[in-house]
């Protein structure tokens, strides 16, 4: 990680403001010869496009790829891919009252504190309109996940919005599709749309909790001790904006258990050694065990509320701020599809990674 | 971060298993002219150390460090500063029922499916020992905070152990080094014995949770995307051994709250801005505010314990294992000073990169 | 260094292809505040666009730079600066003859060895079309160069053509910038016109020795070992297509002389001590001394030339080949602005490095 | 390459000064089950050593290596890989007349100027005797290609020695290791010892070329555009103490060729293509094309002589200074194993590295 890069052989650089002209994403070391063109990207984009429905942000943002290089008839090069994502329904003028004014839980305070400037133009490169980019590159990651490790399946769900959680005895894999909180419990779905719902009219926002599962990763991923995938994973779910906190496994549930209890013990099966729990999330020693890998990530409620906050001004005056413009009430439901993406580069990453050192893509 | 090295400008590399011959740490990029000697270094590694009371592991080793470069005449040169520090108290005996069986909760499995072979004794990389290397790189960040940013102050301690949670009312700071659990809650003490005596003498261990804030640390300290602050404190955390969560201010609780509950209100007071409340823990945008910046991160319970566990050996038989040897009983203890390590470590380095970027240290 | 990325703090990441639809330069690092617009970057691009005269390739390219981020109302923001250029005179029907042969002295076979697939269009991602990026990067370097070290002037300048070499005695700085072999001695200039006229006419083509100096740089620019400067600007120069040697100061010619002749002697000057010679190129063990900084580069003639060659096909069959298509008869006349632009970036980067580990921006 | 680090994935760290207890180097992301012990390092040692012969320095250090992680029963584990070197005949006090004065060609005053303070002690960290450090990566690396490239063979000679050159029609490489120059030309040998025999006695010094060949390394190791495998080379090398000029196959002299001249034809041989000569080096758009990589580099004249120089003191005074301690007349001869482990780590990275991005060691 440096900066607005990420991966080491997998990189992925992005680049561009909320309201500028464009935003994009730049990966670098892609494996030659991958199948690749923009639909296999655009399918990812539309999950966490804005304006799927009343309870994400109304900006109108078609959010259309443009591969720009390092693919030539259908396959990746091996040299950079650039994917240009155009922005289209900039408002630079929603946020003129935001000139002069710090709005909590944002970066607006920080951001002129370090750089003595700032594009406050809808956050600039703080707005959660970067991570369209991540998805973009999420989208090469799994075409390159799908051809070096094609048993690979990466899923992310919300398991919690606000105090409501789903249950996790009724989990359902094939529900989180159907409803517009990616939740994996058909029953809770209704509470959850009249209770954002209420949130939303009265001004208000809520903080949601995401799981992203990757499912049949081979063994071997990951390295001793400071990349360790659990590192690795830790780091790029907290850099995505919002995001409060991070778990693997039992988490920060772990801290309540017994070694009894916490011990994911094991029986010979069929096809090898097999665990008969997965309290570590897929990851023992910082590297993937072919278990489950479970990463867990808590969003922060969207700060921009229309209910009026206490803040100050650049000049040192006390005064009061609403935060106009189209915002979600729950970020945390776009979150979903960059969870995904964050989880597809890392994978992709560290599959090459293990291909350098020890010649295999994973065991 | 890569592979046995984490930093940007102030760069940590680590070498060493655990029943070698010795361990130890490179920094890298440290500044010139800051003044250094083993005994600032010395004094972070007893509180490190194994075998301080009945709570810890009972492998009695000095853990004296010695700098073979990088420093002249009491001050660091600018070129790599090479802490070693020998191992003592081997005993590879102790381990030779792990050599055909995986335990539980450890990185045997895995890394022997990764590298398809292991330095068994110990857990060799894997050990906890590792974290020794990283407490005397924190000491030499230590020493660089000391002159570039006097004002910074790094506090850890526990906040719960396995079921019992110390009470935030109660926290008083001076506590911390007055009892064997780093737990700032006087009230507490004599329970947290009595169970983890408990726990003990019935082979078993328990998880806990760390808290680690940063007093006094310079706003402006981290970089928009994917280095934001938290991030590389998100990775560097999850990085130590048995490490399950992380978090920042409020964490996974973030999740819970409203838009209006979270936000962190600011007025004006005598010396500029100031934050009613601290729900970013002193980051907003991936950038330090200011406020006490607050890291807290859940510890599992320690792997090895003395009652039987099933697993299967190396050829693929069933059996069980009790592993003997010498463990603490919650490795949460011992994690205190490393978490330290780790915040000073991750200071360090974002104080040299926001001064090459921006040229200061922060505002 | 890593892949397409360059620089530790000023990273420039450069993509595409010479007959995509565009190429680009994304620079991460860059401190903010700086005054920047297309303007400041465009005046260097026309120093290396071709078409300028009957000495470098008749495709027809504006090379107009569009700044898609980092900047706003006309100052750097600190967030990654996105340079984009379109391609506009793309012909890759000119290209079809080397669909199936290697052309001699380019990257064909080799991409096709390691990638099994590549772009063949004008050299896609291997073609001198790249160092429009690094120009442009260049030109943001210069830009921070402007502001953090005034003083600093880079100049890149022809020493040799062919058999034909410029007299170091009869160095003209003014005669730069007034004839088309960025030649300081206006002496040569009407032999090397008739010279290289020929070579062009009779399908030939030629190699060059480019020097590049920058002046008044601060002494403490570097690091002791690996990134010393000298093996920086090694690396960036090499980096440059087509370059096939290296120099700092004596260059080559240090193997010839002897410790007497080599030393560069000191004497106190008014403003502290000075060399009486620069047989070092400016650089002592890997750090600037404050001299003029030397660095000289060999680049190989153009491989494109309009006489048969033998060569393979990919199909294993003997041929010949005559490279069609726009090109320079001196491929090193275009490379005197990228060198500059070369030693830019890295002085950007080293003047941030060095603020970052000691403090300043040298001294 | 970062300060004290060079390579992505087969990563060496050094660190250590002159008259330090000991110097040494951290070998990470070695791949696993590497066959590997001391004396496979040590071999590589013998031959830099000091004191082999009257034409390289009286100081006496055997220079054994320890291993002392990252090996278990004799094979890599895949953990970082320390190997420390003890120094044994340090004498500080030879350096005592240079507290104050300023070497010409010595990092004195760069040092100085940077970082405000020094380790005056035989030049500290910018020591010629850092190079052992290098050794000893070196040979990690070659036990690297010996298992996974075992058709590579590395070979680094002198080809020129101040004013005096080697005959290439002469070239037979089983006299390299018969003389003390490593020259490949046997009738040279008695002009070269006398030469720099009497340069020794008049307290002088000379410089060298010395060229590395890696034959049979595969095709396809390097990276289009700033970790080409020539950038790379030219860092290498360029990083190693007193080079001051890097050449790839025609190097600098490929200014004076034609594009006639200097394509490298092909035809088809028995097993593939093949090239009718090698101006390139082997290396074509930074890529290995499975020709021999030939890379060249000149190192100054040891600019520790016994002839005084003019210089100045810290305190602004002018004044001479001879050089005492004990020195080579030509340390160009020591760096002859010094390039080629600087090859070999180089290669062993790029193996690598070609690995995880597409899937092979090289074709």
């Amino acid at each position: 990680m440096s900066f607005n890069t990420f991966g080491w052989l997998f990189r992925v650089s992005t680049w561009g403001e909320s309201h500028g002209p464009a935003i994009g994403a730049v990966v670098d070391g892609c494996p030659p010869g991958i199948s690749l063109d923009e639909n296999m990207i655009q399918v990812w984009m539309e999950r966490r496009k804005p304006g799927r429905n009343k309870f994400t942000s109304q900006r109108r943002e078609p959010d259309t790829v443009e591969i720009l290089s390092g693919v030539f008839e259908g396959r990746t090069t091996g040299t950079p891919i650039h994917v240009l994502i155009r922005n289209r329904d900039q408002r630079p003028r929603d946020y003129s009252d935001i000139v002069d004014k710090f709005r909590p839980g944002h970066a607006d305070f920080t951001y002129l504190r370090k750089y003595g400037i700032r594009d406050y133009r809808g956050g600039g490169r703080s707005s959660a309109r970067e991570t369209a980019s991540r998805v973009a590159a999420g989208g090469v990651a799994r075409a390159v996940l799908r051809e070096l490790a094609p048993e690979i399946s990466i899923k992310g769900y919300m398991t919690r919005m606000g105090t409501l959680t789903a249950v996790r005895d009724r989990f359902d894999e094939s529900e989180i599709e159907r409803n517009p909180f990616w939740v994996p419990d058909a029953e809770v779905v209704g509470e959850w749309a009249e209770y954002l719902d209420g949130l939303r009219k009265s001004g208000n926002s809520v903080g949601a909790v995401i799981e992203v599962v990757a499912r049949k990763a081979p063994a071997g991923l990951g390295c001793p001790i400071y990349r360790k995938l659990d590192a690795d994973l830790a780091a790029a779910m907290m850099s995505i904006n919002a995001v409060k906190g991070v778990e693997i496994g039992a988490g920060m549930g772990a801290a309540a258990l017994t070694g009894i209890e916490n011990a994911d013990e094991m029986r010979m099966g069929r096809d090898g050694p097999e665990f008969m729990s997965n309290n570590a999330g897929g990851i023992l020693g910082g590297i993937s065990s072919g278990q489950d890998i479970v990463c867990r990530f808590a969003v922060k409620p969207t700060s921009s509320i229309l209910s009026p906050r206490r803040t100050v001004t650049r000049n040192g005056n006390n005064t009061e701020i609403v935060t106009k413009g189209r915002h979600d009430p729950c970020v945390g439901i776009r979150a979903v599809p960059v969870g995904e993406a964050m989880m597809a580069c890392v994978l992709a990453d560290h599959l090459l990674l293990n291909r350098g050192q020890v010649g295999t893509g994973g065991t």
